[in-house]
């Protein structure tokens, strides 16, 4: 029997997570949930329904996991905790400080239900966050570094698009290679935020707008820019589209420690993503992790988790011995 | 309360678990294990016991974890299923067709005794297969390489050694550069064994030994070199101990796939290691491991378990709560 999946939220990734449904032939797409009019919302999946958000527990028994595909600044804090009391969920909740909070409300809610959660899931949080801690935990001794891109960071994209005289903007955070190779040697540098990123803007300015102000905006952002060197370039409405219309992104993490009674041996230890698609590489890391949901209830395992608590097995169709025989 | 460690063989990997070991606070080495004459053995840590591995059953409500250190060939499937109904048991077994085989025997021996068992743990097997799993898992369609080295082959390099005439010699294993740049641009190419990887001998010969009809034998050893494109070097003992007297290793596992309703988006997902010391990264394995096998005990979880089975968050010293705020 396949696990009849339901995405509640219909961006990019929840499309993504539409895609990711057709390339596992264990999974069903059952439903789609919208908070605008259903009848506006065309999907990529030919017979599946699209509901208002309104009628979700209308499919309540129909569902074995919801894979929430909202943002996490005002959609998952809401939505998670209330979807959980109904249905087995998997959510990507990325506000790393926030997380802890998240857990607890989710948990909570799970809990009292009987349900399994799975929050904060995609590669950072998520595969990430798996590889600091298997790295940290194998080398007890040594730094952990995390860069981020060359990627697009659609909130610092956001911030540009906000600036009086902005039409539309990219920006790129970009790993500064001189402490990415020092870090892959071993030198365990310690590095300043201003060292370990450079920011690359792509701005579209309004006719006639002052570029010399919309660009000492960008540089002195607070959180945003003003900690980094940033290099802002203005360009057509045609070349953003042309060049920039995709959203690629990656990074890496590396640890970085010594063993040996003298600590006389090195080792370093690379996770890294190339990611054409950042969306769609989160919808795959969400809907892998909702086999495991799935596989933890139907055993009986309730409230919530995260990546950092779920057998690796769990993720995989195959089963354990064909695991031990063919991956092993 | 420390874990109370036992390490069973005293080779390069046991004193690479007893260095980890000294990494890692919550833990405590209680004794050492030998099958020489343990007056004989002289380890790193002062006032732990040597005994006998005749004696170990001495010791058995003083050892939380065991960690085997034999070898895959002859020790382990004997030691491992032997010791798995008196301890929790760590090993490191390697011969990756015998997992299965080696996976049911000492499940039988811990499900009967009720301890914890944890096999196959290291880096291949063990993190390259969670890799593996991973990234397929995420990544459903799509091609799978692992590369090993640049590093030295034990097994190589003693075949070599077996050769009349050869005094020493030391092997390492080399990825092919363009096979390696290949499969990192997502090009998914189909590759031979020779494709992948070249061998590389630094050989010490007797004096006067017929160095045409080394180099011979050592190219078309079957199964060990047979396949490779294979470079002999014959170089004096002196250098060979200067400059190759180190067990580097590494090595990367690399899964590319598509996703998107056409296909549309190439991501490819890379785990790599640098390793100045192959036995002590693998003992720095074994050791978060036990961590993990003691905690899985206080469970209640009996029987036999691989990588694929621990909970990521098992092997750290920190709670969940901590790993949950500080790491996710």
């Amino acid at each position: 029997m396949s696990i009849r999946i339901g995405i509640y939220g219909y961006g990019n990734l929840g499309r993504g997570v539409e895609c990711a449904v057709h390339q596992n032939p264990d999974m069903e797409l059952v439903a789609v949930f919208t908070r605008r009019a259903p009848e506006s919302v065309r999907i990529l999946t030919e017979g599946v329904p699209v509901l208002h958000a309104d009628d979700v527990l209308s499919m309540k028994d129909k569902i074995d996991v919801m894979i929430l595909c909202g943002g996490s600044a005002t959609d998952l804090p809401v939505q998670t905790p209330a979807l959980a009391k109904h249905f087995n969920v998997i959510d990507s909740f990325d506000t790393h400080a926030n997380i802890p909070a998240h857990f607890e409300r989710v948990n909570d809610a799970a809990s009292a239900s009987g349900k399994t959660a799975i929050i904060s899931v995609g590669w950072d949080p998520g595969m990430f966050s798996l590889n600091r801690l298997y790295a940290q935990s194998i080398l007890a001794e040594g730094e952990t570094y995390t860069f981020w891109g060359r990627g697009v960071s659609q909130g610092h994209s956001d911030a540009i698009r906000r600036i009086e005289g902005v039409l539309d903007a990219k920006q790129y955070t970009v790993p500064v290679p001189e402490a990415l190779s020092a870090v892959r040697n071993g030198e365990n540098p310690t590095l300043t935020t201003r060292e370990k990123h450079t920011r690359e803007c792509f701005v579209v300015a309004e006719e006639g707008a002052d570029l010399a102000r919309i660009e000492r905006e960008i540089k002195t952002m607070p959180n945003y820019f003003a900690d980094y060197d940033t290099t802002v370039h203005f360009i057509s409405m045609d070349e953003l589209r042309e060049k920039h219309g995709g959203i690629p992104h990656g990074g890496c993490v590396i640890r970085s420690g010594k063993t040996g009674i003298a600590k006389e041996h090195r080792h370093v230890i690379e996770y890294s993503l190339k990611l054409d698609s950042n969306p769609e590489f989160t919808a795959s890391v969400l809907t892998a992790y909702a086999r495991a949901a799935y596989r933890l209830h139907n055993e009986g395992a309730v409230g919530c988790k995260t990546v950092l608590d779920v057998p690796p097995a769990y993720l995989s169709p195959k089963s354990a011995e064909a695991l031990r025989k063919e991956l092993l």
